[in-house]
């Protein structure tokens, strides 16, 4: 996985668990594209603050995912799932009861949901 | 939520944040049923170290769950892919082609699969 979506991703997940600090230093770096420079002039901080933060921040970042795993297991959830509705989507409806085909558009968009929400 | 069962629950999703001791504590009381009394024997410690631990790991994990919402996150998904199942289940397949009745069949393992492993 491409490593600033990769942070983005884990700043998504644990960065409740960062101080506030680091999570603003990581935000504006890994999803505002903020080069660490902009980042010192913004928070008026120097830029070795910065560079503390991100480096604390990924650090973090990575224990936690090492300990809980749930980019990990966001992952392979999202994965089953489109699994999961490419199928649905792939039944022909015509010989269905109309209940039926309601259960089963229902279940299509309760799945869909469930991936907007991992 | 009863309480212990509760919090055996937030042992599972948090665990790995807490010290070695807090968890050993904290799972032999809740997931093992022991007594303060027999944890502080069975450990080697005592009774007051016991509780410290246990009420320093139900902090913990209290304050994990107000910040990643794992716990309430896990019982809204198991909720919905209960409810998925159901409706997928109670669709009569005696109209289906064997190929869809082989999708239908394949996603409802998944999804049983999936509430196994939230």
């Amino acid at each position: 996985m491409e490593d600033v979506f990769k942070i983005g991703m884990l700043l998504d997940f644990y960065g409740q668990l960062l101080t506030k600090k680091q999570y603003e230093v990581m935000d504006l770096h890994y999803n505002g594209d903020y080069s660490l420079s902009e980042i010192a002039e913004h928070l008026n901080i120097s830029r070795q603050g910065v560079h503390d933060n991100v480096k604390r921040g990924r650090s973090l970042l990575g224990s936690y995912e090492k300990k809980l795993g749930l980019l990990k297991r966001f992952m392979e959830q999202k994965s089953k799932m489109e699994k999961m509705l490419k199928h649905l989507k792939g039944i022909d409806i015509s010989g269905m009861k109309y209940e039926d085909r309601q259960k089963l558009s229902g279940v299509i968009d309760d799945i869909e949901e469930l991936i907007e929400r991992l």
